[in-house]
């Protein structure tokens, strides 16, 4: 469909779901295209942790095989559907909801993307910023507005600040004229509130329960922990009369308390999701929160490495040991694919 | 306000939360009344659970004193404030949120009801059955419509399906196009089943969890458990992609286990109410199909006794007991206060 696309291009991919070793980096077939598809040129890709669980296994979802792993992308379009409105090549563009639900991954130099779920990348937002902010912008945009309904004069708490998730959610909902308390380390507490929470408190503070409950005594109208160290039953206790606990993560995989009472005589609910269950109108709705807390808010996403496309397997290894504290960036190699 | 008033009125009342026999039945002034409230000559009022935990203290709410005990009513217009459109001195009228925050209740020949609190009672509506209605119609409809946002072609559990608020819910849901499976009694089955259930499962089969479950391949996007016997972490199980767990009751007022993991990985989410909390818009659009349910489908609401007004004392004994299933209405003495 475009004389300078080739037939072949490196990615990282797997032959069958396994451990991040599973992950080889060698030559596929430039992705078929489809008319309301655009070819996307990758400049960039992110490793969310949710890749590894789509690799491992662990979140089953159709994906045909050799897979392509991976779910965000920066990149420029290479050529566009007939279908594909308002796209042209050269054009700067991203995405966040590939690899998963049977489309094929980012990690690659060319990625097929659905038109309806491909952004423009204005201009003044760097690239690299971009793609490590697509993952945790979005799930925090749609934990607050998707699914927490938060609004306007509404307090919100945000449980990991500092963290990726976390510090877009303390922005976004400062950008969004809500009340932020937050928890975070003390070395972070200055730079969380920079994101314009109201409070940061420590978050190893033994009397933090207070600290929380005094930060907004008529309740949460939002809670959101992001740092997966919460107790259900104390969050439930904390909220506001109509107010909504949003479980999107952590909290603890196993079963919670939950008092059920105290639940509903205050007509609050408790709101799961995962964003990759988001449907198009939803993420494309998070999309404009993704650009809008980049270029209306100091929040930037922690990138923890860069790394070029070849080392995929090391990526999903590093996220797999804990230990790495933010995003992991790769690129594909100057020259490859261009 | 009205020439026909009299001054004095016969009232079920305590001067003091504490148990039934705190109720008193006496002589109380007719209430005052606002430009835009509506003096109302009662005809019938019905007992409600939640009556006894207003008066017995355990839900705390503002309560003048001494304070007429009770929620629902119907009656007539005696006389209507300036403020109050619509209202015309003997129109039919019933209220059910009477006897919380700061109101007078309903157990008394005369009640003030502010008019948006108010509605007029369609022709053909029995007045002992729409006071019986009232309150479990009204919870149903709230259960299933305002907070479990049930829409029509979806399939929706009702627990319980044989008793007041379950039998209004598995009517309603059922009017509102929405696929029902219940659970009720074998003696009970027949009725559920004609009020529109397309299948009711026997509550005491041993292997009901996995009759459910077969009832609905897909998951249930509305569960609503009126019985109070349901486990939270087997409900959650139940729930479709996106599903809606109703909590209102019941379920163990103590904590019950939820595991968040499985809620949050289908988009699921558990939305508490209570009626108390209901805001006057909701009311109203609930009034709409408590009236709807009793004009368009078979349901009736179950009433267990008739008793005067002055055993309004025993009426709340014998629902603390347990042993009252359905609705005790209570009328004024024939002469009193008309």
């Amino acid at each position: 469909m475009n004389g300078t696309v080739p037939d072949m291009m490196h990615a990282a991919y797997i032959d069958a779901v396994g451990p991040a070793d599973a992950i080889r980096y060698g030559e596929l077939p430039v992705p078929p295209t489809g008319p309301t598809d655009v070819l996307v040129r990758v400049r960039a890709v992110a490793a969310d942790p949710v890749d590894t669980f789509v690799r491992s296994g662990a979140y089953a979802t159709p994906m045909p095989l050799p897979f392509v792993v991976g779910r965000d992308l920066v990149g420029e379009v290479a050529a566009a559907g007939p279908g594909a409105a308002g796209f042209a090549p050269g054009q700067p563009v991203w995405c966040n909801s590939l690899g998963h639900a049977g489309r094929q991954g980012s990690f690659a130099e060319y990625a097929t993307v659905a038109a309806d779920r491909l952004y423009p990348v204005p201009a003044g937002i760097a690239a690299d910023q971009l793609v490590a902010a697509a993952h945790p912008a979005a799930s925090a945009w749609l934990a607050l507005f998707r699914h927490g309904r938060l609004r306007a004069g509404e307090t919100v708490y945000v449980g990991g600040g500092a963290g990726n998730v976390g510090g877009a959610a303390v922005a976004l909902a400062a950008r969004a004229g809500a009340r932020v308390v937050a928890t975070a380390r003390t070395e972070d507490a200055a730079a969380v509130r920079r994101l314009g929470a109201a409070e940061v408190l420590d978050h190893r503070s033994p009397d933090l329960g207070e600290q929380v409950r005094r930060a907004a005594p008529r309740g949460y109208d939002v809670h959101l922990d992001t740092s997966g160290h919460g107790v259900l039953a104390d969050a439930v206790d904390l909220l506001a009369h109509g107010g909504r606990l949003v479980a999107m993560v952590g909290l603890g995989r196993e079963a919670a308390e939950l008092p059920l009472g105290r639940l509903y005589t205050r007509d609050a609910s408790i709101v799961g999701f995962a964003i990759s269950n988001a449907s198009v109108a939803d993420l494309a709705d998070a999309a404009r929160g993704v650009v809008g807390v980049l270029r209306d808010t100091p929040w930037r996403p922690r990138i923890a490495g860069r790394l070029p496309l070849s080392r995929a397997a090391e990526a999903h290894r590093a996220l797999e040991s804990g230990e790495v504290r933010g995003r992991l960036v790769l690129t594909p190699a100057a020259g490859d694919g261009r």
